[in-house]
This record gives structure tokens, sequence and C-alpha cells, in this order.
């Protein structure tokens, strides 16, 4: 279970982002999401939902923006005209990986508010509930934001609501509210960092009144109303304006699954990484030669999918990808390879030799096709003997040229375009190849023979 | 002057940004443009011009991407008919700061491949010379990119470029070249970190041919086509699809001084920074006060022009204004209020109270007006004896409550509201404002008396 | 109120730090302690104690260097002979800030373990309890650590801490305890962000048992025994070695003040945020003037205290007086000056004179003394008619020069340097002292006169 | 080759640092070292040397700390006494990657004043000069530091290396003085990013005056002496005190392959890229797992080298071997193990096994050993049917259950504590040794087989 509080400072106004598995849920986002996102990029969690408390006064909303970039659905109160999302009643339950969501109308703050209740796996007593503003921690939310005449009839409602639907949760319940000290949607919140139903009991001078006693204090409270918040509960309302944030989409191993039909996957781990295991067809271009090779290999047209070192340096590569013009990066494989593995889909692996080892089975017999990578003017200055030439940007065009039925060893200077050059045999159907770790650098440190002559 | 070579990994690709005073231009941007905007903005430069030595091939240029974001002009050769800038031709001169750039047309790489000279401040002599792929350190631009049958025309072309253009700058002049060590544009350049006329003179291979060599050499050469350069050259000649990115304007002190008639200045230093001095009519509306103040103080329908410590942290006041929905703001004063000071323009200040100075002057005489701007429920909790109570929200709607004719000091918990409350009060024409230096939180903890009766 | 738990990836170790006001304890901090540290900085807090549930077997404790970094105290079980620190008994107080902590003796797990229960300012019900590896979310901790032998007894007085003393706190407590998921310090340690008493009361397994039933689980418990635990044992016993880290010390102005005698302060804002409001006696030498000028100022052998914008780039500070062999700098102003004016301690203001004002005051009457701080060569090049010469870095030897019974205005390039003439000025006693903002840049912006005549 | 400019702002002090292949050399260090040792870091250079241009006058050296942290040599001019380091003279040669560095006796700033040739590889002409003091940008060094008795011998000296040694060199050799405008060292250094010998010749006014008129002008002038350059001077000559910084040492290929016999190989790479191929008898624990396995697996009082993906992450595996107690890293290897691959040294691969295919060849026959490297109790909540289970660490000590003389397949949850288990079969010979990539979550995913019965 994942549980972080996101608090936008001089708001003093919680959001919470929850989490289990891979899914995950928003509870009252701010406008500026990134937190939100980093969060679930972090944790590789899909955000399923957002839910709203009520609608904002202080502050825009960030609800739409979530679902602009991950789709998810957006729910909130039924008692409130709201032009995006959908109403949740009394009762409803959401899952969210293996944690349960419940809903609770808590009317009071306003006619729509809803509290959430959270119960961990498998247990049937609640753990925690995020209040909105229906319960602070040591005060209660305001009732003369929906006008005098409503003032009166709210306040009575909330105190329906704190003892007869949120008290009764029970002392051990840890309380989520949407606002901390210092919050103008609250006259004396309490400057705590934690507390639950029962320390609120025992504690909280607004739960010891009788509910006319209640009524009348809540009829006598005097709040700042700033000039802002109509404008803010317009626009809450109708759903503020989308900003302009980019995204690149991460995926779990299914979605990957999915999505290779219509796209190229790219995995620009190391070859040696690459040979321990890779998704089947996948392009091993390593990260610092994607701006020179994804043109000479990659079809403009198509969707890329990314496979990176632990799912990390995505950024890196979009923009080595953006720098010759590949803009449609579909996503990437959130969680690395591993999250591949552990989902129990099936791993390729390609052969590696050492210069030792290749230069020793050279010798015994001469089995293996032998295939230099390296462009012409390279493999002029010098190459294994016995290696034919076929430049890794030309290969997927002259497959005919290398045999199918012989193991085949890839060589380039290093290892890098040797590994993309095994990476396209492989995607080809070639059962046995094998790339030559540390490729004509490692040869020549050893001081094994090369030869000028071309075949 | 300041010159910062940008090297886009994995292409071996170089661009430049080049400024001087408030100016700067770029040499050859690649099309993920943010790190000329980061130098921009660090240093406080306006870019106005992009030069491009060439239609590339091997990358998307970021000319339009700069043109979008900084409003700057492109030049560009003339022999080719280019889908947007302007064409720039030998002998042009461009002004950019005390620095000039003179144009140089070096056919040979492409028919429209242009040099530029630089000038240092007041002096008749070339400094260095960006030559794009005409000259690099150790080989010279491939002739063969417009087709075999241009291939001599064009080896030919470059050999008089590079005799009759570039060496007769000196041997003196530093090169700047468009590519280094690994390009796909060069077969041989060489591992080099700085290079001059004079070095490649003497070391250059291909600067030692008689013309005839030269162009044998260049017909015979066999380099690598990667497919994916065809569509670069298409895009780069049209003018690539343009990203979204997104900025808050630099502007140095005459910008902003042009556009305060039009909007309103929200200088976010700390009251006594701004005491120290601020532009006339500023509000004073501390970083983390932004999301609580902005929406009571400031219309919506008015353009928000930052002033912020040292012109840095622009990116968490928009943030911070984008949570409360106001999203047009104009932009910053780059180099913070020094900037506006050194170009001469007038600076405001306002007056600092201490507690004890307060105190001792109270007890003298009593002709000051003490304004607490706390909300009501803070101000009955305990405040200075005659201290009148007017809410900094509701100030600029109450102002004929305080007098203009007697020194007003403000009052707050520690001195932010009251700092917001003094430039309120400084905007509209009083003249003797103080600000009282840490509240009644240093008042209190000098042990001075507080009441509790209403005014 | 301020809980920030710190878990220690891989170990599944939870540690705490709670603060209030300018105070903080610690909970069982790990080795590498930066991140209390971190917090302790951002937050103001002086670290006042750190508190060991127990002697822990599966990380090396942070306290000892907590402690050389801080000087907080260490407080720990009585029921061990420890090397350091100092033993804390049930029922035993602490005061930080506000809050209150007690300590539950909770032996079990080990003879020494405590509890410590939270509770928040002036309330006497608990709010929080952090147990240590007595309760763990859904499981109890291990009491096989201290020999087969010790294991009943040890589940015994566990039974007894757990039902004796933990549950009666209340169902309403939250729980913080030492491990979560995944730790090798508990076999079933569930997989939950929060928890409280009444929380596990109801769904802890461990928790429904009979004495009996829970004495005869723990005796049949197999838990992994890593063979590096019995070494983390003697080392905690003991004390870890303290590794060598070094820290500037944060001062709240209390500190500042009592240190101000023995050091000299250097206040490294901007001139204008320096004549908004400083500390009597302080140097104002700008960040970027700090190797060149604390040289020409500072003597060698008095310690330094910093005061910067904020209390931030005081790594900055320290870099640039390295540079020039300053290398006791006894520490800075957390928080900035802000926290020195809520404390209530006196601000000394300077002048600032624009250069339109100068010159309209100049034409009036010459009863300033104008005094230009720059170098002779600079003055030479240019300077309002009428200013004495004297550069700043010799302004403090020639004092007598500068008349003290009428005001001075300062002039540099651009209000740096004369800021910090100013400030020495301002350091001797004279009263009336002020800086020309923009110096001569802005002067000779205006077309103001200048003159090459020496006085 | 590699030339990184490194200026300490506000002294505008120039240092640079240059490399080769994986060799480099300092010239001028500040004390604040770190930025020299973040490039060493980055780009794989041993710093060989240090070169020092004469004895600073305005800033501390950092020679002594860059030879303390990396054991570089020290070379200074040899007129003067220094208490460390060694003498340079006229027509020494460096020889620093494939660079070579020529010392050339600069006189006249200060008698021991050195400049330093740079060669590129395999040129007989001069590149560039790092000439120190002695010529800058559009003027030359002072000659008033060394007293008013030496100042016009040090001119004329001065003059004598200009015109014999610097200017000598040839119009196109580039210029890297010791520093930029807006130094305390010269009071005209022109604004420039760059310069050569030949516009220096044309545009230094120094430059173009007769030996008699360069004297005179020496005389003359009158620069600012602060009076810390005293004790600046006193400790560069002897020797700065050192400061403590801590470096784990990146290590290249050769300097690992000499470790190994004394030392222990920690490969913190994920499961797939240790199959792919690791150094014979590493340890394969991943990062997060450092300080739950280190405590299992590694003696204490061995030495520890790290090898990470790429090089990097190195201050993370620190910090969780610190956390349990292991504080003597030897070093790391830096550049991964690509570098190691490139060297020609031998990899070890171990083999993957997927679920599918491990599924599948039981089917068929079972002539593989199934381990199961988790705990006790999990092992007993379900395995695939046939594995035995031994503690991933207890497996060290219990390798007699484990048949050589077959396959075996290691188990885990996921693959980590298999790939560690593979790790240690392979470190004690086992031949075939496979990995279950996906572990038991995998296993579980796909519906195949589990058992509860003990083996």
């Amino acid at each position: 279970m994942f549980i972080r509080k996101i608090v936008s400072e001089g708001l003093a106004h919680n959001s919470y982002i929850v989490g289990d598995g891979d899914e995950a849920f928003v509870v009252d986002p701010r406008r500026d999401v990134d937190p939100y996102i980093e969060v679930a990029d972090d944790e590789c969690f899909k955000i399923r939902f957002v839910f709203e408390t009520h609608r904002n006064e202080d502050y825009l909303i960030g609800s739409r923006e979530l679902e602009n970039l991950t789709g998810c659905k957006i729910m909130h109160g039924s008692h409130l005209d709201f032009g995006y999302g959908e109403p949740a009643r009394d009762g409803n339950v959401f899952k969210i990986g293996r944690l349960i969501l419940r809903v609770l109308e808590t009317p009071g703050h306003s006619p729509e508010s809803l509290s959430f209740v959270l119960y961990s796996p498998g247990k049937n007593i609640p753990l925690a509930v995020f209040t909105g503003d229906a319960l602070f921690y040591g005060d209660v939310g305001r009732t003369d934001l929906r006008g005098e005449e409503n003032r009166v009839e709210l306040a009575s409602s909330l105190y329906d609501s704190l003892h007869g639907k949120l008290l009764p949760l029970g002392d051990h319940v840890v309380l989520y509210p949407a606002h901390g000290s210092g919050s103008a949607c609250g006259g004396n919140i309490a400057d705590l960092e934690i507390s639950t139903i029962g320390y609120e009991r025992a504690t909280n001078p607004m739960l010891e009144l009788s509910k006319e006693e209640f009524i009348e204090r809540k009829a006598m409270e005097t709040l700042m109303m700033p000039p802002y918040f109509e404008r803010m509960r317009e626009q809450n309302q109708k759903g503020p304006e989308i900003l302009n944030m980019k995204r690149i989409k991460p995926m779990d191993a299914t979605m990957v699954e999915d999505a290779i039909p219509h796209c190229v996957i790219i995995d620009t781990r190391s070859p040696l990484s690459f040979a321990g295991g890779h998704i089947s067809g996948s392009y091993n271009i390593w990260m610092n030669g994607l701006s020179r090779f994804a043109g000479w290999i990659i079809e403009y047209d198509k969707d890329i999918l990314l496979v990176t070192e632990d799912g990390e340096n995505i950024e890196t590569a979009r923009r080595y990808l953006t720098r010759i013009g590949f803009d449609s990066i579909l996503g990437y494989l959130c969680g690395g390879i591993e999250d591949w593995q552990n989902s129990g889909f099936p791993l390729e692996q390609s052969g590696i030799h050492t210069t030792s080892g290749l230069y020793e089975s050279l010798k015994e017999k001469n089995d293996v096709f032998l295939l230099d990578v390296r462009e012409r003017r390279e493999y002029a200055q010098g190459h294994i003997p016995g290696t034919v030439n076929i430049y890794v940007g030309d290969l997927e065009k002259r497959l005919e040229e290398v045999p199918s039925d012989m193991p085949v060893v890839a060589v380039c200077t290093t290892g890098n375009r040797s590994g993309l050059g095994a990476s396209i045999l492989k995607r080809h159907g070639y059962r046995e190849v094998h790339n030559l770790a540390g490729g004509m650098t490692a040869w020549k440190e050893k001081g094994f023979p090369t030869t000028n002559l071309f075949i």
C-alpha cells in the first residue's frame, strides 16, 4: 500500500495519491498535477480514478488535467451538476489494486460533499477516511460559502454527516482531510501532522457541541471570503481549462504485449543486458546511438515503444528521437524488462563471445559466419580474417547474404553496433546469433591477428 | 563576450550560442532547443538571430522552434529556396551586442552553404569563424549529398571556398565547425577540442592538395548515406513542425518599463528587500503567499509581470499562480531589480519600523496611523493599542479609512501581509508608509503591551 | 507539528524526525544521517534528542553521528549497558517545542526496548506512539534474537507490554513502528502505509491470542538470522564509529545574537535588501564578490557568521570563502533575516539614492559627501563631479578622510562595492549613509555629467 | 581530446582540465577541486598531473588536494622553493594519453612562471598554450607583486618571455591564460571568450610596444594590492592545508584486474544483465538488496569493488553499504562492464530460464536440479514441485547439497535473490547455472503447478 500526501504550499491544501499493485487513485488533485504524475511514473501506477470530495472554492481542481494525461475516471458528488466526470453515490464501492474505497455522502460544507472510506486488502474494517472539507484536524468545514440563506441548513447537514456518518466509522480510523492549518477553508484547523476519528472525538471542540449549539456556532462564524472564490467555483463546476502538458505513457508488460503488433520496440540497454534477456523482435540500439541509428533502421510511420534499464532515461531517449523527427513514441515499459519477466512473458536471449573465446574456437574449426557491421572504411583498416562486411545500416536489406544455417558472430568496434546487428538477425529468425563483446577494440588489445584483405 | 558550444551527443553535431551584453545569436540549433533557452535565461540574453550554415541532412534544425519561443530572425543561404527565414548574402553584416558577424558564402558542401566571421568589439580583424560543413578539424565537408551529378562541381566550389574565402581570414582565426569527430558528415574529422585556420593549414591533409587532387579525392569518397537524410532534407527545407514548448518571457528593464502601463507587477521578494527599493506601483506578495493573495488583489484580466530576487524562482511563481487560474504571465524582470536599477530607472523605497523603534516613538508622541491588516479574529486575539483593523484583502476598497496626511505603520503577524498592505498604500500615493518588521510576533517577543479592545 | 518518516530502502527500516517550533527529535536514525540534517536545515530545527527504541540488529544506528553534528542528547533503554548516551525510564517526559514525549518501557523484543508516546500541544490524550520493534502493522517483534534460552521470557514480557502498555493507550492512537513490510525483523509485517492501535486490535492476528497461545506461537517462530546481526549488535551497543561529515551550523536569531561579540557577520544579500534592513555591524559583501573582497576586509582569525537571502546558498558562500582560505565559518542565520526580525531583534537600515534623485538634490544644494569606492583607474576614466575616491578595500583604514557630520553617498559601478562601502561606514557609526543604486552605470545611462578631474 | 575551462566566479580565475584516452592533467586548480574530480569521474580519466603556471597570489591552489584524492604528480617552476611537488624545466615533456605537453619557462610575472605548450596526437606543431599570468587576452601579467625593487627586472624578463618564447609559437596557437576579464591579476584583460597568439599579436596593445616602452609602462602601472595576497603567497608556497574530502576510486579494467586477488566484487546490475556477461567470481547483489544481503554474504575484512550499470549509482551503493558498517570500498569499475569487455578481459555468462521454457523442459525430462533460495516460510507457502530449498544466505555454507554434475536452476520470488544464488554457484565452479527469470511470480502468473510438499 502506498499513500502520499501532496501539500500545496500557501493554500494549506492537501491532496492524496494512494496506490496498490499497479493502480492508484488521487483525491482532490491541484491543477499543477506533475507531483501525481511523478509518483505514478516512479511507482509504475496507472492512475485509475480521481475522487473529488466537493467543488472547491480556493484553487482550481486538476481532475481534467489528470484525465487528459492518464485516461482516468473522475468521480464527484451527485448533488451538483458538474460539467465533467461522473456522479458517485453513497455506498458505491471502487477497487484499486487490492484496496477498496467506499463512498460516503457527507453533505454540509456543500450539498454535494463526499467522503471516501479506505479498506486495506481483505479487511472489513475501515483503515482511513478522506473527509474533504467535512472534518479537519481540530475544526470542521465552513457552511457559509453557499450563501447566507443556506447556512443553517448546511450546518444541520454537516452535524448529521459528522455524527451520523463519520464518527461511527470508529475511533481507530485515520483521518485525511483536504486542508491543514493555515487554510482559508477553516478558521481554527489544528497544526497536527496526523489525526484519527478517536483523537478528534476527544479533542475537537466542534464535536463536543449539541446539534443546536453546533448550528448556532456555525451561524455566527465570520470567515474571510476572498473575491476569487467565486471564479474558482464557476470554473471548478464546469471543469477548468486544460493546460498543455505532455507525457510518454508508462506501460506495464500486458499493455506492451498488446501493443507489440502495431509498433516497433527499441531496447536501449547495453548489448550485454540485451543478450541476457529481451523481448522478441526488439531492436537493440544503445542510448547514445539513438540519434544516429534510429533513422537508419526505424520507419517513420511506426509507433515506437521503448525498453530501457529499469524503465529510466525515457526523457533522454525521447530527446534523441525528437532530434531526428521521431515524434510518436507510444510509451515505455515501466519497470523495465523486470516487469516483463515477472509477468511470465517470454524472453529471448542471444549469445556473447569474448575475444579469447572466439579466437580459441576459430583456431579449432571454422564453422561460424563472421559478420563485420562497421563502415566499409573502418573494415578496410583492419578486420578479423574471414569476416564479411555488411554495414549495420544496410543489414536488414541484405539479409540474403547472411546464411541462416550456421552460427553468426557480429563484430564492430566495441559491441554496440554489432549488438544492433545481432538484434536485427534475431528479429528475422536467425537462431544462433552472437555478439563479440569488446569488438575489434578488445581483439586488438589482446594482439589477435587482423587483415586488410577484402572478402 | 560569451561563446558556448552545445554538442548533440550521438550526432557529434556542434551548435553555438554566442552573446554579448543582453543580445545573442545561435548557429545551427538542434530541435530540442532547451539548452539555448537555458543559457539565454541564465545570462539574460535576448536571442536576436539564428544563423544556419546550410540545410542540414543529419538532424532537424531548431530555428523555427527558437523563432516561436523568442521572436528571433532566422538567416540562411540565398541559393536554396527555404520555406521560412530570410536569405543572407556575402558581406552582410549583423550586430549582436557589440559583436559583429559577417556573412561569407562558402558553397561546396552545398550550394547555399554559409560561413560566419566573428569580430570582437571594436576590432577590425576577425577572431573566429563558424564554418558549418565547409571546414572541419582535420577534414572538409562532404560533396556527395546533392547527387552524383553535382559532386565534381561542388568539390570544385568547396576548394575555392576553402582557399579563396576561409584560409585568407588568417592563421590566427579560431574555427567553430558544425561537426566533431564521429559525425556521419565527415569521414576523418579529427578528435580535437579546438583548432584554428593556421593549425588546419599545417595539419589538415585535405588542405595540402592541389585543386585537381582535391576534386579527385572528393570524387572517390564513399561515405555512408543513411536513408533518413532524405527526410531531414525535406523537412529542414520547408521548416520542421513546431513542438509545443512554453516559456515565460525574460524581460530587461526597458521592456518592463514599456509593459508597465498594460500590466500589474507582482514583486515576490521579502518585505525588507521590497522596502530597500522597488518599482513604483508594484504589489509586494511574498512567494509563499501568491496562491493565497493574488486572487484577492489581482484582477484576472490583467497581464502579470514578475519581479523576484535575482530573477529566479519564476517557475515556482508560475506554478502558484496557475494553481488559482492565472495563466497569463507576461514575463519577468530578468536579472531582478538590479537590472532595473542599473538601467537608471527610478526606485521607490518604503520604510521599516522595528518593534523597539515603534514602541519608543509611540511613547513619545502618537502621530502615526497604526494599521493592522490581519483577519478580524486574529486582531480580536490581541493587537497593539491604537491600531485600526482593515484586512489586507479589503484594503484597496477601504482606502478612504486610511488618512493620507500622516505616516502609516502596517502591522501583521510577521511582516508579510503588512508588506503587501504597505505596497498597496504606496501604489495609491501614500507618502510615508512603514512596515513593522517582525510584526506582532516580534512585538510580543519583546513583551510590549497588547489589547483586545476594538476601535 | 512536523512528522517525517524516513525509510531505509532495502532494510524496510523506519526512522522518524518530529519537530515543532524550532526543535526536533529523531527516533532510531540510520547511520547515513543526511536526511535528518536536511530536514533540520530546511525547517530550521535544532535536533535536541535522539530516541532509540532498542539496540538494533539489522543496521548501524546513527545516534552518535547526529550527536557529533548537532550536539543532541541520545536516550535509550536503561536495561542494557550502552557505551554512549543516557538511560530513559518509564514515565520520563521530554519537551520538544510544544510537544511532549513520554517514555514507555515495553520490553519483549529485547529487555531494554522502549516506546515513546507523543502528545500534541496542550492535549492530555496521546496522539501517536513510536513502538520500535514491539508492535508492527500486522505483526509483533521477534523474541528470538537474545538466544534460545531467553525466548519464552521475552515473549511473555512482550505480551505484557502489548496488552498492558500499548493497547491501553486507546484505539485512536496512531502507530509508528520501526519496520515495515519486507523487514527481516518481522515475518508477517503487513503492507500498510499507516495504522492505529484500534486498527491493530481489530486486525493483527498476534493480538487475538491468549498469553499462552502467544508464547507458544513465538516459541515456534523460525526467522532468518543473518550472520552480520551479531556485528551490528556489538557495534550498536558500544556506538558505531563516527563518519567524517561536515556541517555549517544553522543558528537561530538568539544564537546569532549570542555569537556576535566573537565574530564577524557577512551579509551576502543584495545592497537593496541590505538597505531594507540588516543586523548592526554586518559587512555587506554580495555573493559573487566574496572571493574577491573577503580577503580585503575580513581578518583571517575571526569566526565568520553568514546572513543570506532566506538562509540559502550557504554552500556557495562556503565554497567562495574556502577558495581563499577562510575555513572557519561558525554558522549561518537559518531562516534568514526574517528570523532575526521576527524575534524582535533590532534592524539597521541604510539609505538608497537613485541616480535621478541624487542628480536633482545635487542641483539644489551640495550638502552630501560623494564617495567613489572604485579603483583609481576606474575613477580616472570618469566620475560624478565632486566625488572623492577611496577604494573600498582601503576604506576601513582611511575613515578619517570621510566626514561623519554630513550624509555620505557611496558610488561604484552598479552598487555592489558601494554597498560594501556603505556597510563599512555604518559599522563605524556613520549615521546617514546612502548607496547609489545602479551606480555609474545608471548615472551614465541617464546622461548625467561626469568628469575626469581628480580631487 | 577533451579540454574544459573551469572558471572560478568572482576571481575571474581560469583553470583547465585536459584529457585524452583515460588520462588527464589539470592546470592551476583551485582549492575546491570537486569540478575536476567530477569531470574525471564522468570521463573516466585518471588525473596524472597538476601543472602550476606559478605561485598564485589571489586564491589558494588545489594541487595538494588533487594529489591527496588522486595520487597525481604536481609540477611547478624550478625558480622558487616550493614546499611540495616537483620542479619542471624548460623543454621537459609530459605525455598524457596521446597528448604531449612541453614546458616553456616564461619568467616575468614571477621568476618561476611557466607556460605549457599542448601538442595533439602525432602532430609536431603546437595547438595551444597555457600561459598562466604571462599573456592574457588583451593584456599581460603584473610585474609588481614581487616588490618594487624587482619590478623593472621582471618587466624585462616578461618582455623576453613574450617575444622570445610565446609569440614564436605561431599565430595559429590557441591561448589559455589563467585569468579572464575582471581579475585583480590584470588591469585591462579583454572580455573575450577565446583568442590566439596571432589575434593577440594584432590586437593586444602591450605587444605593440618596444622593450623600453614596455618596461616603462609596467613600471608606472598601479594596480590594487589586496592585503590577503601576502597570505595566499605564503600558503601557496608551502602548500595549503588539505581539506577532508572523500572519494571512491574510479578504476579502469586493468586496475580492477590487478585488485581482484585482494578483494570481493559486488556486481549490482540486474540478474539479466549479469547473466549477459560479468567478471568471473563476482557476487550479483542487486542495488536495493545491498543493505540486506551484503551482511549475509560478504566478510567485513574484505575490500569491496563495485560494478554497476554504466559505472553509475556508486554513491547509492556506498550509502547502502555504510548503513550496515561496510566502510572500506576500494573502488568501482569506471565505465562499467563495457570498459572491462573493451579491454579484452574475459567475461562469464550464466543462463536464464523463462518460466515457459522451464515448464516445457521439465515436462520432457527431469535432468535439472531445481534450487529454491527463498526463506523456509516462503517455500512452505508454495514452490515448484521437485525444488530443494536452501536459503540464499546459507548457500555458500551448504554447497555440498548442490550437485555439480547437472544443470542448476535457481528460483526465488522474481529473480533477484536467485540471481545472487546463481552468482554464488558460478563463483564456486558450477558450470551450468540458470536463473529463473520472473521467479515464482511469473510461474504463478502463467498458472503452472506448485506444491507445499517439502523435500
